[in-house]
């Protein structure tokens, strides 16, 4: 298969900073897109993937997977796009396409395994995919998304996978004008838990354990803010919430927050992977049929209704815009919470 | 408030035997239903109350919430029951009427707290509730059942805990033709959940520890049973169900079961209240979509509609019936598991 060098911003080593390298993309296959990268937002998964936290990064390794740019090149069997469209790829870039979860649209779910846009296995070229810190990325016309022609660009980035993320979740629960969710957790995700669910119209209170974040919050559209530490005022919500979704990454104590669930609602986890401690008391679970559960990104048709929701209400991302070099500055910050609420890099400083 | 002295069987400590007692049931008010018990089935929570395992327990106590019997009084103002009908209580007999559960037929969730029909707050006498372990009771007309003349009255008596348990969350969760449902554990709830699911039209699967179990669950109708220690039955049904319902009382590793649940799949708990141990690992449910839930009970308009079905479909509990003189020695049995699936009382015994 035919390949083109193109300049990337990736590590060798878990240890090592994020440096200029070169890697090839794919020449365009039938259905296939290539696109000159704009914007790339930084998540943290990309940091986790730098430095191997999970075990399972492959090197050299290339984070991004909130991409936004312009179509340069296009397939023969491509019936979507065309060059020069704006356009954005999220986590993914491909699935079995065939599976149950496939065919429901929740390619995420994939149960043969889906190939993130990063660090994932390229069955095109062999060993691992590279991100969005690159000049170009190549990418199935399946998995490539429609950008709204009146939001900033840069802004977009963050919604193919913060935005996602948090979209995903408040549809499958039914969120809808008038419910009451809460959102745990004030960062990438957070903050785009709240616009979404404030443009799907519902009420919104953020669980926040320092009050300092109180006026960002009210700043973002939040309806009430409610220290978690704080018992009395998380004795006030009492009973109250439909739906709330827990962006916080590290693991943490839930019980607190199931009891201010609604009769049936739900709390559910779309940031920690792992074992839940302290353990989960059963008991206001099953004496008001609560659920805890969990959530991952989102599939691609809902990607682009989200996207198109977007568009409609007016609703990015709040972030900083950096250059591609101050990405190692840029994850120090992160691991500080030093953020609101998004890096993006411009990647015309590649 | 006018009381009639009736004959029952209770305890009057954690560490006695039941033994007969007078006890006083008020004369019917306008709303009220006075029902001569003949048939009374026994719950763990019976158990578990007479020996005030949960701590909350006042004596004397007389345990029963699986009532049927013929109406021997009514109210003035009673208008859906009349004097020689057979009628059915179960585990409530008051709730406030007014919150948005009891608005929503689902009384078991009372905001205000429901009142269980023993050991529950007398609105009416003051002091506790005494339950079916007793010549009559004298409930309101809401909380009274019509049942189905064509099934065997002394089997639909546990119906009204053990059936309505695990019918409120096969319908709150959607059962219906073709769902996979599993279930785990084979007791009283647990023999329900096979029948009424299957009555549903769901493929049935019982989860058991214990081989032997496996023919009398193959005669209640289950289509699988997948013994959950051995590793390769348990990896033949990774992401199989649609619904689990986990039916065991004491604390036990969920993990296992949360891999077996299809995309968006859901386990609820209906007999488990405590913690969570060994941890709930979220890693399965955020990558499926999963939830882990509780579910109480059911409503009077849900228990209802279960009774009407189980008159459709021709499901009864399977019952060993017993005179009230043997209710210690049926205790005993019932610790060792020694009953299929469900003993009842004999009233006319007292």
């Amino acid at each position: 298969m035919n390949t083109t060098q193109v300049k990337a911003f990736g590590t060798e080593a878990a240890d090592a900073d994020l440096k200029e390298l070169q890697i090839n993309r794919r020449e365009v296959t039938a259905k296939d897109i290539e696109i000159d990268i704009l914007y790339c937002g930084v998540c943290h998964s990309d940091l986790h993937t730098a430095k191997n936290d999970w075990g399972f990064t492959s090197y050299p390794a290339v984070p991004g997977h909130e991409i936004v740019g312009k179509i340069t090149k296009v397939g023969s069997e491509v019936t979507q796009f065309k060059v020069g469209d704006i356009a954005a790829v999220g986590c993914l870039v491909d699935s079995c396409r065939t599976c149950s979860s496939c065919a429901q649209d929740l390619e995420q779910y994939c149960l043969n395994g889906w190939v993130g846009t990063y660090n994932g296995e390229d069955k095109h070229l062999g060993g691992m995919t590279f991100g969005g810190y690159s000049e170009k990325v190549v990418v199935d016309e399946h998995f490539v998304l429609k950008v709204p022609s009146n939001l900033d660009l840069a802004a977009v980035a963050p919604l193919l996978c913060a935005g996602i993320t948090t979209w995903s979740p408040l549809r499958h629960w039914n969120v809808t004008k008038g419910s009451k969710v809460a959102v745990v957790g004030l960062g990438g995700l957070g903050h785009m838990a709240i616009k979404l669910a404030k443009g799907l119209g519902a009420e919104v209170t953020l669980f926040s354990r320092t009050p300092e974040k109180e006026k960002d919050a009210l700043d973002l559209g939040t309806d009430a803010v409610i220290i978690s530490t704080d018992e009395n005022q998380m004795n006030s919500v009492a009973g109250k919430f439909d739906l709330i979704i827990d962006t916080v990454p590290y693991v943490h104590d839930v019980n607190s927050y199931i009891t201010t669930l609604n009769l049936s609602g739900t709390l559910v986890l779309v940031g920690y992977l792992g074992g839940l401690e302290p353990i989960l008391n059963t008991v206001p679970m099953v004496m008001g049929r609560k659920s805890v559960a969990g959530s991952l990104i989102g599939g691609i048709a809902e990607t682009q209704e989200m996207l198109d929701f977007c568009g409609k209400h007016n609703i990015v991302s709040e972030i900083e815009i950096i250059k591609m070099q101050d990405i190692n500055t840029a994850y120090e910050r992160m691991i500080k919470s030093d953020v609101k609420y998004r890096f993006v890099i411009d990647m015309t400083s590649l």
